[in-house]
């Protein structure tokens, strides 16, 4: 048979996508969301959709801990030790060993915290820190007062280029493990080698990749980290954000924002500050335990769910998009600026198109949900647990469908 | 008629908790709170009882603004300007004018950013900041930070001791408007006068003070203030707290923590930080929705009431209470603390009690919810929202049987 005569030879796209869809060991996990038929949800990586276990969690925690336990709910209801219960439940999605992850504030606070922290911790002499320089921009504000509030100097440089700029002065470095406007993937176990070799610190946000592949950060040996939990981790709006204190700087983790629930003896009401041990010491405030309830529930869809697998369906998510687009879109209309290669590559897609702003727009009114990176970005994740190979067929076709029309 | 054939002159202390009642202006505010019949609830000033309208509102925050809307809400639900539109309905509880005062973050990391505000604006040559002795630990533990980090010394002070210890060296004190413990109202305006002859700027804590009596911000030029919203706002568990810049400051207010929400251009992505203008340059990070929308609806129950009316029945309430306490309470059985002139009692009645941790576990098997601070207070607090003389009375009465038992 020639190929002439037999185009069925190779599968359509939409073929192809019935086919991984029924071979997805993730499938079942989407039951667990909300989700409405006639949308192509591919923006989790801003705001991860409703898992269904949160509204009926909130409203027990609302009328029930709240209304008719009041303030008896901060021990019985176990509030109190929220922060580090849901650090330990978030722990192994990062890579972390129980005791090291704490749940509160944003994570602009949390990058505060973790670099005035690491600078602390590097010691007199080391006065300078490095940051990505295609960070999410809040990473680099934070870290300029940061640097301003220690005495340091503060360099932007593209994440490749650290390695070699590091020196005996360097105190911590900030980098984004996914560049959020790229999904660039940066390799976080050679990159920190290379900062521990010269004796500074390695500050990560995972933002950008935890929930959606393995992070390592107890293999690797990062530092601290910070993270958000409301892209891949489904914590809602504006959820509370955590923070990594690897055990080995534990003792020795002087926190800028010391407040009294980071206090060794929080009811002593003592004038005198005393850290707490442990990720404790990472608090700050009271917790925000509506928001931070509404997380613990939503992180129940990650029972049973191993990261590796989340990882390999993400990455054929993103191969199949990319030769779907190849295939519907016309030659030229969009470039990818994401990395072909799955070591460099995070769970999205970025997709470069002069008239990117309208693109989306015309896509959203057609059912498929992406978001639009100024100034010309059309940027497209792809959640594990609830995105499918059809919702990526169809997003892509919808997107030729656009751009020609 | 003689005293002693008529004792029926001077009416019982339920009688007169009746006649209080029936001519109380407030007393069908209790009905927009969730409360049951058998507890008398005297821990707001610790956690907030729950506004009816909050669990309602907040499941449609979750299941259609985030559920079905997810990403479009943060423009077509609101969720964007939450900070600053919740910020200006609190704004005329603590005499303040719309446009200065915005919620996020907690309380802790709000004094942070007033009090490291407050140096910078101070300027040159002012390396001092004082702060209550008797605040709320958190108070002095981030005020020592940010004196560590802004290079000042920290002294701490009894606020009376403040005006004559005020100096061209003092940069910056941050007072309690209403101590914790004991229920003392301090004097604003004549310290905000003291601090400001001086040169150096005021930083109120109205934690205890604001929704329970008026505060004044704007009227006595107060430069920054910061408060949390779960005591007499009645917001929730752990609910996002406030940051006040009076107007005059807004232009030059140099923030700490400057996290990409507060910036001018947010969504430019750019890599040079540029303050909002407003209040809005008090923003850190991603608003914490959940829990920002919570607190909005727990707001409504401040439509039509007056913070002047409120602060006339707490002085009511707490007037009641201490005669109830002398009638019903053996002499020298406990000792109150709270300051007996009006003006300077917040909305709290604090009693020393040697046996104080036993006494209240008794209290609160029989209903009545006040709380123990270390190590000999029994703390009751009086939200005129809710609270009415039949609860006062007999939070007294079982009190004197609790302590006689």
């Amino acid at each position: 048979m020639s190929e002439s005569s037999s185009p069925k030879l190779l599968p359509s796209k939409t073929e192809v996508a019935e086919q991984l869809d029924s071979r997805d060991e993730l499938a079942e996990v989407r039951a667990k969301f909300v989700l409405d038929y006639g949308v192509t949800y591919l923006d989790g990586n801003s705001l991860g959709a409703l898992p269904a276990a949160v509204p009926g969690r909130l409203d027990d925690v609302v009328r029930r801990e709240w209304g008719e336990l009041r303030i008896r709910s901060w021990d019985e209801s176990g509030w109190w030790t929220a922060p580090e219960r849901i650090g330990d439940r978030i722990a192994p999605l990062v890579g972390a060993a129980a005791g090291q992850v704490v749940v509160g504030d944003s994570t602009s606070v949390n990058v505060f915290k973790a670099l005035v922290g690491a600078v602390r911790l590097a010691g007199d002499g080391r006065d300078e820190i490095l940051v990505d320089a295609t960070t999410f921009p809040t990473d680099g504000y934070i870290a300029e007062s940061a640097a301003r509030m220690t005495g340091c100097t503060l360099r932007a440089l593209e994440p490749g280029a650290v390695p070699g700029e590091l020196s005996d002065r360097t105190a911590a470095v900030l980098l984004n493990h996914v560049d959020y406007r790229t999904g660039r993937l940066h390799d976080l176990p050679a990159l920190t080698a290379a900062i521990h070799a010269s004796g500074a610190l390695a500050v990560w946000d995972l933002c950008h990749s935890a929930g959606a592949l393995p992070v390592g950060l107890d293999e690797h040996g990062v530092d601290l980290a910070v993270g958000c939990t409301y892209k891949y981790l489904n914590g809602g709006p504006g959820s509370p954000a955590y923070l990594y204190v690897n055990h080995a700087h534990q003792e020795r983790f002087d926190s800028p924002l010391p407040g009294w629930t980071s206090h060794a003896d929080p009811f002593g009401m003592r004038p005198e500050y005393a850290p707490a041990p442990g990720a404790t010491r990472g608090r700050v405030g009271t917790p925000d335990i509506l928001s931070m309830l509404a997380l613990e529930a939503a992180l129940e869809v990650w029972d049973g769910v191993g990261i590796d697998a989340v990882r390999a369906k993400s990455l054929a998510l993103t191969d199949f998009f990319l030769e779907c687009v190849d295939e519907y879109v016309p030659e030229g209309r969009v470039e990818s600026v994401t990395p072909a290669d799955h070591a460099r590559r995070g769970s999205q897609v970025a997709l470069r198109c002069s008239d990117a702003g309208d693109v989306m727009a015309r896509l959203i009114e057609r059912g498929v949900v992406g978001d639009f990176r100024r100034p010309d970005v059309l940027r497209f994740g792809f959640t594990p647990l609830y995105v499918g190979f059809a919702d990526v067929e169809r997003a892509a076709r919808v997107l030729g469908e656009v751009v020609a029309g």
